[in-house]
């Protein structure tokens, strides 16, 4: 089944509407992963999955659900955009293990063990002490291995992450985040993390949010994709993929709620800082979902072949899926 | 895929376990509807459905999981026994429309609208007065049609029950209860319902639940199916079967919860009293799964043919499923 010639973008965070998945499905773009909870615990998880279900009847001309990876070729066939569920922490399974094939029922495909700070499972990218992978967590590993659940560590902690890769049967992605030798930030990964992600069939997914670029929203092309190159040195050209991190039309009190959630009453700033909190200005190569194609270009114009463009822009991707999406074989 | 030759329970509440799985399947028995929820919020259902998966991991060898009809047959080729989920009242759904699919994507197939008493969505039997089905009630019928979710009317009240009838789309059932004609229990239903479920192409599941008999745990095998001829004559052999109400290795505390909910801090006997309110005696003839051929052979000695006997035993259960589980074409 496998059709390297797809695009796929490894994570988005967007306020949904028709014009916004016109846009995205126009864009080229046959799938992407979309970001169902955050600091949400089971049942308001379970109502942003309804407010999905809304969304696939509604606009069920233009979306459709990905549960494996072979509906992505179907969305592509259908010139719609897929929609794959995944949270980017674990507060959706609360502290019941059975909640994980639960949300995987309900459609979930990846989950972040932890978002900035410590959970249950895993310590997050912003302590100042990451203690590794939790007992809680070894066991959560285990069940999503069992039932085919994307382990995330994108917003981890180094040692949690290294763990993590080591305890993990199955291959693990670090689906938005760049690496420290391009813009040394808590978010990005170390070249021991790559090294370590890549030896065991993990995934990257590039960000252009501009927190985890070079020089923030100035961050040009050419940088981003000298970036890739030089981590396709260092991971091998089929571990590496795109994960835009791209968010849209969204308030700034949504951009609390991901910082802050329920755990300070406090203000965050997360990337940013006091004089820098709003959401940051995309790079002007890629403002939206219509500007995916500008990487690709940006990709052969670097040196790449067509064949290795294909596979950052979303071959690599659903090449990925195909072996973690459900239990394994 | 027609297959007459099945035996189906339309419904027994059973505190599973090894053994009894093994003598549920030993006992010819292809498919069970079981009760997932009686009073169980959205959050309590899903840990008794957390405890099902359980049940599918260990006994893997002996029971599966019934999304479509089609696992029914499959369930008989592989010798195992297929667990239907339902459940017997609305409060897995809580005050929220959008359940009705998460609840259907958990495997759920078959929902009472109200048990015993006023729910949101439907009045229940014991109610004094049963203003028939409610605004959220309307809204719940359409939604159960659409995504494929069967409504039971087992436990509500005659108008909820002839108003459901008349409201859905789509053939309903009453999956465990008996004719008032034969035995005039609150619980059992009228002329008047049987008729209107048979002309909608309902059906209806005959108990053998001792309140529900004539003459409790001493009714014999021929009024059992005495009573069933003379249901067959009034809804035609079409669209009758069999919902033992076959209840196993409980505690009385846990008939306590089916009686008592949450909802009355008292004591409530339900169809016992409190002179007889532990778990009722079964008839000699239907012990346990182990007898459900008694019935069969009992059919077949009233003059049932061969044909007619398979309609009863699991037959129309298996094409009410078929058009009944899903979304309709």
């Amino acid at each position: 089944m496998h059709d390297s010639n797809v695009i796929i973008d490894g994570l988005q965070y967007i306020n949904w509407d028709r014009p916004l998945f016109e846009r995205a499905r126009d864009s080229g773009i046959n799938a992407v992963h979309v970001t169902v909870s955050y600091w949400e615990n089971n049942r308001e998880t379970i109502s942003n999955i309804s407010q999905w279900h809304r969304h696939f009847q509604n606009h069920h001309d233009l979306i459709m659900p990905v549960r494996e990876a072979a509906d992505i070729l179907e969305a592509k066939r259908l010139g719609k955009l897929g929609i794959i569920f995944g949270y980017q922490n674990c507060s959706p399974i609360e502290d019941d293990l059975g909640l994980v094939q639960i949300h995987y029922e309900l459609g979930a495909r990846i989950m972040q063990l932890s978002y900035n700070n410590q959970s249950l499972l895993a310590s997050g990218c912003y302590e100042s002490e990451d203690t590794g992978v939790t007992r809680f967590g070894r066991e959560a590993i285990k069940e999503m291995n069992r039932v085919g659940m994307v382990i995330d560590m994108s917003h981890s902690g180094e040692r949690s992450t290294l763990e993590a890769i080591d305890l993990s049967q199955r291959p693990i992605a670090i689906t938005h985040a760049n690496p420290t030798f391009f813009h040394d930030a808590l978010r990005n990964k170390s070249d021991q993390v790559l090294r370590a992600l890549a030896n065991s069939g993990g995934m990257l997914g590039f960000s252009m949010y501009p927190f985890h670029l070079k020089h923030g929203s100035d961050c040009t092309l050419e940088d981003f994709c000298q970036m890739i190159a030089k981590t396709a040195d260092m991971m091998g050209i089929d571990n590496i993929g795109i994960g835009s991190d791209l968010c849209e039309q969204w308030e700034y009190s949504k951009l609390e709620w991901m910082r802050s959630g329920r755990w300070t009453f406090g203000a965050d700033y997360g990337e940013g800082s006091a004089g820098n909190k709003e959401w940051p200005q995309q790079p002007g190569w890629f403002r939206d979902s219509r500007d995916i194609k500008n990487v690709a270009d940006g990709l052969a114009q670097h040196g790449f072949s067509q064949e290795d463009v294909n596979k950052v822009m979303g071959g690599n991707w659903l090449r990925f899926f195909e072996h973690s999406f459900g239990p394994s074989q």
